[in-house]
């Protein structure tokens, strides 16, 4: 029995995920994969996290493991409200930032609307734009950001603070041009901030969400400060808008993990978020300084690459002709794996550029990852 | 500012719920409520829960706290595949079975298409149908099932066990005339599953995915057997359809919750599930017995009601002409609440029906919420 013709128009346009054939074609452990978005599993809190499971189920009872509010239970929306100021009715608890794009993405996309997505693309977000088949179109830095859409975009899509996959960070100066055109548009901003408290070096900039409430849906996750593994993140935004996203949301999974949030809710509001931060920034700022020596070291002339202040990744951009994607099988054959830069561009194109992740792989594996990485580009270099 | 512009055009087909509404009036844990479809609080096996939070980070390290695959961890697949007999490659793991319903909406349903459904229909099914702008379309029992659709349904969604909010277990001649009619409509079937392990008397009937399994997706769910908090719930079919909902669960929120995936499987491997299913049985049952001994004692002549085999809920069904809907407010002003039968129909008909949960309320309230109710319905009825 075949199947294709019960599908809704819309699964061709479902992208499959580069990244899952990455995996299906190797086991990344036993090699030196750059390729994952992982956090450092030393970064997670196990001890923490063992103590606040047994406490929340002796402070509240059953009340963790029974359905729970739509919008997440108030605790946790508290701990959120209070840690960005913001009032506990612009606060609706998501299950993964994830599911934060999914969710905009739905209430806010017809087919055929464009999302203006500052390049390269979160993979994820472009997956999710794809599916209700709207059409991502660039805006340019740093440039004059693209002024006359015809028609209007129906949002525009950043990742201000180090962006997935390229590891930037948005100057104010940007951000004040996404908000003017935003306004110039009359479109709306989703601002998608999973790595923005993951800063290890430099100043931190006003978030998109503080220059223009009105107008931006901001999308956090506990996924990159605490742990991944329980899929909860939130969207602050207007209460206009949040009304709609309640009822999505509820059409979507009812409501968000309950037993997690309060763990997590425990977690924020009693300080150990800040002390495991601390902990974390320094294992990334070392891990992103080792990162960086070592391509100095090992990279030969002519690739370039980006210095993040903060979140997980770094990209890298070799010189033109070279073929990340052509290039991947060779790398794997030789132990080391990344993720080709082109797969974050809706159209495929800036082949000769990658994304390298240095938070997840162990520290003992990066020198030998990055040399054995050189020394492919070398190859595809013609350099002996 | 206003944001009604920037919304899809899905989402006017949104279905406000009219259980929120119900939540938003009153707080119903002061009164005598059978409106929602919350399993008992008491049936939460908090204690093997604490033990296992702890359990599973000592034996799975900070695993528990990462990213997990997307169909699910192998230790919950395998679990599931093992009680149901099946393959692991036909499980894929959900974030609750609300998502199980919304991934099969999304990558089958095109606007237009039609549903056929078994009515009254499970409101957070019709939500999810309707904000994919699906027609919904009923499949009438115990007459010969609708057989000519035109154009064809994309699938049939049932709850063959114990549905919710009916409380009734289709017979297997009448799965067996669903499958029938599949095959003659060549469509699929959605069999909606979170009850069938809450049996409390009767004997089982085959599942429709038993018969038919090339065509049915089934939808599982841990919400009524261990914790609704947990959010985990499953879907068993076809390899070619997992394949589509890998991708769409991939968009949706990359993995179901991790942590909570590890505990439910030693709940589940370590025989407690089966343990902790015998006392909420019984406990259950007893509800039932209860809920249907007073409904005998005070109900005015004419009125009826299911007598079902499992699950959460009974249906009653009052003379033609009164007003569920209507007679609400006065019901709750005397303190009693209860989900009108008319937000189950897609066309708002069955007004003098409604659906009510025996599983939720504490015990010592169910005499007196049933005499109000009582009480109520003979004043709708002019009996003094």
């Amino acid at each position: 029995m075949t199947y294709d013709k019960y599908f809704s128009a819309d699964v061709p346009s479902f992208l499959r995920s580069p990244v899952r054939e990455i995996f299906r074609k190797v086991d990344l452990s036993a090699i030196c994969s750059f390729a994952g978005g992982y956090p450092a599993a030393s970064t997670f809190p196990v001890e923490d996290i063992k103590a606040l499971s047994a406490s929340v189920l002796e402070k509240y009872g059953t009340r963790p493991l029974q359905y729970g509010a739509t919008q997440g239970v108030p605790e946790l929306r508290e701990a959120i409200a209070a840690r960005y100021g913001v009032p506990v009715s612009q606060v609706q608890i998501t299950t993964s930032s994830q599911q934060g794009i999914d969710i905009c993405s739905r209430i806010l996309l017809n087919p055929g609307d464009i999302v203006l997505a500052h390049y390269p693309v979160y993979l994820g977000a472009l997956q999710s734009f794809r599916s209700y088949r709207a059409e991502v179109r660039p805006l340019e830095f740093p440039e004059e950001p693209v002024s006359s859409g015809n028609p209007a975009p129906k949002f525009i899509y950043v990742i201000p603070d180090f962006n997935n996959p390229s590891g930037e960070t948005m100057t104010l100066e940007e951000r004040e041009g996404v908000v003017a055109l935003s306004r110039e548009l009359d479109c709306l901003i989703v601002e998608d901030s999973p790595y923005r408290e993951i800063r290890y070096s430099g100043t931190p900039v006003p978030t998109i969400r503080e220059l223009a409430p009105e107008r931006t849906l901001h999308l956090g996750s506990f996924s990159k400060v605490f742990a991944p593994g329980f899929r909860l993140g939130w969207i602050i935004g207007p209460e206009e808008l949040l009304e709609q996203i309640f009822v999505c949301k509820q059409a979507l999974d009812l409501c968000p993990p309950v037993y997690d949030q309060y763990i997590a809710a425990e977690f924020l509001s009693g300080g150990a978020l800040d002390g495991n931060l601390v902990k974390t920034l320094s294992q990334y700022r070392e891990r992103r300084d080792l990162m960086l020596s070592l391509l100095e070291k090992y990279m030969p002339e002519g690739v370039e690459w980006t210095r993040p202040d903060g979140g997980l990744f770094l990209w890298v951009t070799l010189p033109e002709g070279v073929d990340t994607v052509a290039m991947y099988d060779e790398a794997l054959s030789k132990g080391v794996a990344y993720v080709a830069g082109s797969f974050f561009y809706p159209d495929g194109s800036h082949r000769n550029t990658m994304r390298l992740n240095y938070t997840f792989i162990p520290r003992e594996k990066m020198e030998p990852g990055i040399r054995t990485l050189a020394g492919v580009i070398c190859n595809a270099l013609n350099i002996k």
